[in-house]
């Protein structure tokens, strides 16, 4: 049957859990993960919802699979191939394959983006000392990246 | 590469043409039509942002192909199957195969929301006269629809 899930509190939905960004690690910060569509029947992509505090990033990674990013609260930065990208509430980002990417909150507030993904897709790649190397290469990229 | 797309006016985003909701017809009446992402290497989905004026509604009519919704603008209220929703901004609703969906705005202010779907779907299907006439079975989903 149908689904009508609402917004309980800001940024919050009734009965989808807030959930870590990843397993463990600790190359991302601060980071939180709701899932709000899976997919399923008749859907081949999942709905993510990411939200970054104040000081947070995501994971510095690449893979095979594309993203679909929508800005929905606050603002933040990102790296996305060798760009650096001003972000802003509902500003859209894709990420190609295979594209270095991570996401940084912007000030004081927390930075969210919905992320659209295929629900059949690979495991994101961390990059090696010779990636790493190449991306500090940039002296710009070598300030923003965390690893 | 990648691309970065800045919303510049509200709900608005750079290079996004406001389309037509459909080729044509008189089964819908104030919508718009945005392709925010339109899926490609390694993305199954598209992801498209339909705005609803005062007034205004979608088509009634269902499909084999899964809808995964989120309000993202004002407010409106749903068919979805034999419920009738009352949706707020950033609520979300799943809409599952073959099922009845019509959205309409909510009251004095544009509603608008991202709908995500799968690339390969296929076409959207209208009640037949049976099919309305069993719909028109409940009162309040009679005084709901518009076709």
């Amino acid at each position: 049957m149908s689904t009508h899930i609402r917004q309980t509190d800001p940024f919050r939905w009734d009965g989808i859990a807030v959930s870590a960004y990843k397993p463990g690690g600790t190359h991302f910060a601060g980071i939180s993960r709701q899932l709000l569509f899976d997919g399923g029947e008749g859907l081949a992509c999942q709905l993510r919802y990411f939200e970054v505090d104040p000081g947070g990033y995501s994971s510095l990674e690449r893979h095979r699979h594309a993203h679909a990013i929508m800005v929905i609260r606050g603002m933040g930065r990102a790296l996305v191939g060798d760009r650096i990208l001003d972000l802003a509430t509902h500003d859209l980002v894709g990420v190609p394959p295979l594209t270095w990417h991570q996401f940084r909150a912007g000030g004081g507030v927390p930075f969210g983006f919905l992320c659209m993904v295929d629900c059949g897709r690979d495991t994101p790649e961390r990059p090696d000392a010779e990636a790493l190397a190449a991306l500090r290469g940039d002296p710009v990229i070598a300030a923003f990246i965390r690893v």
